[in-house]
C-alpha cells in the first residue's frame, strides 16, 4: 500500500530561517514554495535524493498565525518534528482501506497539498499519536 | 550529500502493541528486530516500499526503561514521532562537513546502528528541535 516515505513534515517559526538551515547544512534545495491558506501554513519542499519513485521530501512548515493547526502545534510542543508523508499509487483506495481498519480519517476524500497531489491525513489518535498523511503524486 | 529519507523513528510504550499497527493498517512487516542496551531501546524495523537506493523504513522504538532516552522522551511528551534518519553514501565525510558548519555532534564518530549500518546523531539545538540522524547502511 505504503510506495516510500514522501516526506516528513517539520514546523518552525521563521520558514526562511529553517530553509536557510537545510540549505547551509545539507546542501538541499528548494523545490516549490507555497502559501496555503486554508490550511493556514506557508511551506517549502526541498527535496532529498532521488528515489525510484520520485525523491523523498522535507517539508518546512510556518503557520500564517497562531490560530492554525501549526500555530497551535508550535504553542504547545514548540519546533520539531510534525507528521510523516507515506507516499501511495491510489489515495481513494488507501482510504478506504484504512478507514475499513478501523482508522478515523480527519480527510474522507482527498484534498489538494504540496506539489500538486492529493492528500489526506488519517487520525493520530488511532496511530500513536503520529500525524500521518497519505500523498498521492500528481500522475501517480 | 543526502541520498533519502533513510527512517523516520516513532517512539512507544509498546513495541508489540505499535507493530501490530502498522502491520494491520498499512500491510507492512518486519524486517529487523533488535535489543539495543547500550542505548536502551527495543525496536523494529518496519519496511516502506523499495526505493532505488533500498526501502524507506518505519523504526519502532520502545525504551528498555524509564531513565532511557526513548524513556524520558515518552516521560516528556508522550508517544509520537522521535527522529529522522538520513541515508548517507559516507558517514565520516558527511560527519565532517556537517560539523564544519557548525552542528554540534552527538556522536562525533559514527556507532553501529539498526541493521549493520553505521549511525550518528546531529545536536537538536542545532537543527529547529529535530533530532537528526545520519545512516550508512552497511555495503554503502
Amino acid at each position: 500500500m505504503l510506495h516510500q516515505i514522501d516526506h516528513v513534515g517539520i514546523a518552525c517559526y521563521d520558514l526562511e530561517a529553517a530553509i536557510a538551515r537545510y540549505e547551509s547544512v545539507f546542501d538541499l534545495t528548494v523545490a516549490s514554495r507555497e502559501l496555503h491558506e486554508d490550511q493556514g501554513v506557508r511551506e517549502a519542499m526541498l527535496r532529498v535524493g532521488e528515489g525510484i519513485g520520485g525523491a523523498s521530501w522535507i517539508q518546512l512548515l510556518e503557520p500564517t498565525g497562531p490560530d492554525t493547526p501549526v500555530g497551535k502545534f508550535l504553542a504547545r510542543r514548540g519546533e520539531g518534528i510534525h507528521h510523516i508523508g507515506y507516499r501511495v499509487t491510489d489515495i481513494t483506495a488507501a482510504l478506504e482501506a484504512i478507514g475499513a481498519r478501523g482508522v478515523r480519517l480527519l480527510d474522507q476524500r482527498p484534498r489538494h497539498g504540496s506539489m500538486g497531489a492529493a492528500i489526506a491525513f488519517l487520525h493520530p489518535a488511532d496511530m500513536g499519536r503520529v500525524l500521518t498523511e497519505l500523498v498521492q503524486p500528481p500522475g501517480a
